[in-house]
């Protein structure tokens, strides 16, 4: 097992209180397992408490002595009881506390334990962070990568007429935890789950469901509406397999296109059009250009290109962007969307995903992870990406 | 695909409105979904209002047909923005909101929306009445213990000697999916997420993680570090198969023994002495007895058995619980544990799991999905108990 090195979490811990400071922070908690993650390398059951003018302390409820070997963090302290922490911290009079995902009585509960401070919302210093990822991480998301380059490599051998979408998406999901994939996609939401099995053909493509996203496919039940369902896969449908990937907790997303027999024109078509829009957006990534300018160049070419209504979903079920960012968490810094207004600058990893859905018909789309580095983009789902024909 | 019934939403929402008016609430907001889906039949992103002298309202923010398809809520609202709700709904005084979940910055931002009112969490409401199952609910958790029936059943044409634990998981999964089961089980907590694929063999079985569980497994990395990892499935080891099943939203929960040559007579014995603190503590529930007084008698038992040590884990690592209600969340009302006092009574279901977990070596036990009905119980996960040797 791979555990985060030293190095790794001081420069980390570092950077946060760099952003600390100038937020005016005195402290920072952090509840939320993804961030406690980044900034500590351990998922075990903690909080982490970074001062900013000392070292930072884990508090660990459940397993200590996981924690201790996982983290480099030097103060790991076992607690029972989250009342303990106060014995073993300064106080502080503005303080970070995740209010963006702690639930609100959590939050009252702990405000009463370590007395009344002015709270402040500390998830947007981690987000932040976590937008550049080092290269430590960006070995990870290759590992994933390839990972996701043997789980698309065994699709032809999966693959046939008659088999439900659900039934591919296990094999799939079988077959890639054997290889390390850790079977759970992590999104920041109350309500939306991420999953890997997202295998949609033909008109399941159309299907628009609770998730931002194009299509969002039928599922399997009401309580389950999203991603493969029992419906059978039939010949000369497009199918379109987006099934994220996650390594030692870094997640890869990618998507391919597959037929048995030949694809409808219409389909291979309009793929084209999402394989000529991911690239010449990538061209205008590095020159530069802020994610909204991004975001309107790709509707402009998609319109010249002929697919204005189908781009990105069809109305009213068009989403609003064309890349998430993507590391620990599914979406992240940086989004190439309509509302953003940064560059995607070196170190930057996202997932670009230009999509094409037809009402009561199907969809069909290209999707990869792309880094930015010495000036250039670098495709680290590295899978071949012309249409599969069974 | 099934949708819950129009009779089944109204007793539900009836029963509300009582536990309502008893907290002397005037309306009440649900945004987590689970609860949204119990009250209202769809998991579409969605917020349901009810208020006690009026009809229920579900907002549909996606997707708003689905949701008119499968839930009998007669007004469903399509909105685009949460503020919208205020035109559709009537001033409260003092109103019910999910503060167990709901983010500290959703609660402000949707208290700015609804204006000031006195907010008290409606969280225990539901859960008081998910606490019983109806013959409808019970319908559906036959169909899922069905499924693990079948999947349990396979175990045996999968599970071979220096197969990785992962690897079994995922075949179980892929099987598993392909009959129904949903991939995702779901509980209520920030940082905890459950899977199914909780294979555990020989000393993997002694390893504890940050569950509430008394064996966490090895899992793959330290950003997933529970359940099945890589370790090489041995002769002669307890295997530990602990596989939850989810079907239409609906979960079950069962543990079963399995070795490949004879499994040491260690375990042979706990696993007897698990089977019979299981079916006592079942007999001792028809008696009416509340539930710390169940469990304090399985330590009881445990002990008299010679298994003190070892029963519900080692030192520091005991679990407090027994058994833990079961439907559409992993771990619900009613649990049998050290801190609860109340009967479990006519209509609840719960997984009861006696487990022994041996420092170092390994652990076994026994779990079944139990409904209690006319005065019995009836075990759902209805699959033979003996050890498999294979």
């Amino acid at each position: 097992m791979l555990y985060v090195p030293k190095e790794e979490i001081d420069t980390r811990i570092y950077k946060l209180k760099q952003l600390m400071e100038k937020s005016s922070l005195d402290g920072a908690f952090f509840h939320y397992k993804i961030d406690y993650f980044y900034l500590s390398g351990t998922m075990q059951d903690a909080l982490l408490f970074v001062p900013l003018e000392e070292q930072p302390v884990l508090f660990v409820r459940k397993e200590v002595s996981r924690a201790r070997r996982e983290s480099p963090i030097e103060q790991v302290v076992s607690i029972l009881s989250m009342r303990e922490i106060i014995d073993h911290i300064q106080p502080k009079k503005r303080i970070g506390l995740q209010l963006d995902v702690l639930p609100y009585n959590d939050v009252m509960k702990f405000r009463d334990i370590i007395g009344t401070v002015e709270m402040v919302n500390c998830s947007p210093l981690t987000k932040e962070l976590r937008k550049y990822k080092s290269p430590f991480e960006i070995g990870i998301m290759e590992k994933a990568a390839s990972i996701a380059k043997k789980v698309y490599g065994h699709i032809p051998h999966i693959l046939k007429e008659g088999m439900s979408e659900i039934e591919v998406g296990g094999l799939l999901e079988a077959y890639a935890k054997k290889h390390g994939h850790e079977g759970l996609l992590r999104v920041r939401s109350l309500n939306y789950e991420a999953y890997s099995w997202h295998i949609l053909s033909g008109r399941t493509g159309s299907i628009v469901s609770q998730s931002d996203s194009p299509m969002g496919g039928l599922g399997l039940s009401p309580a389950f509406p999203v991603g493969a369902s029992f419906k059978k896969i039939k010949r000369h449908e497009p199918i379109l397999v987006d099934f994220g990937i996650c390594y030692h907790g870094y997640q890869v997303d990618q998507t391919r296109m597959y037929a048995i027999g030949k694809m409808p024109e219409l389909y291979q078509e309009a793929y084209t059009a999402c394989r000529e829009i991911q690239y010449r957006v990538l061209d205008k990534v590095l020159e530069g250009a802020i994610s909204k300018d991004l975001f309107a160049y790709s509707i402009d070419l998609a319109e010249k290109l002929g697919y204005g209504d189908v781009y990105l979903g069809y109305k009213p079920h068009k989403v609003r962007f064309l890349a998430h960012g993507i590391g620990i968490e599914l979406a992240e810094f940086p989004f190439i969307a309509a509302t953003h207004d940064y560059p995607i600058e070196e170190g930057m990893v996202f997932a670009i995903e230009p999509k094409m859905v037809f009402p009561k018909k199907g969809a069909c789309g290209v999707e990869n992870t792309v880094l930015i580095e010495k000036g250039r983009y670098r495709i680290l789902t590295d899978i071949d990406e012309e249409i599969v024909i069974l």
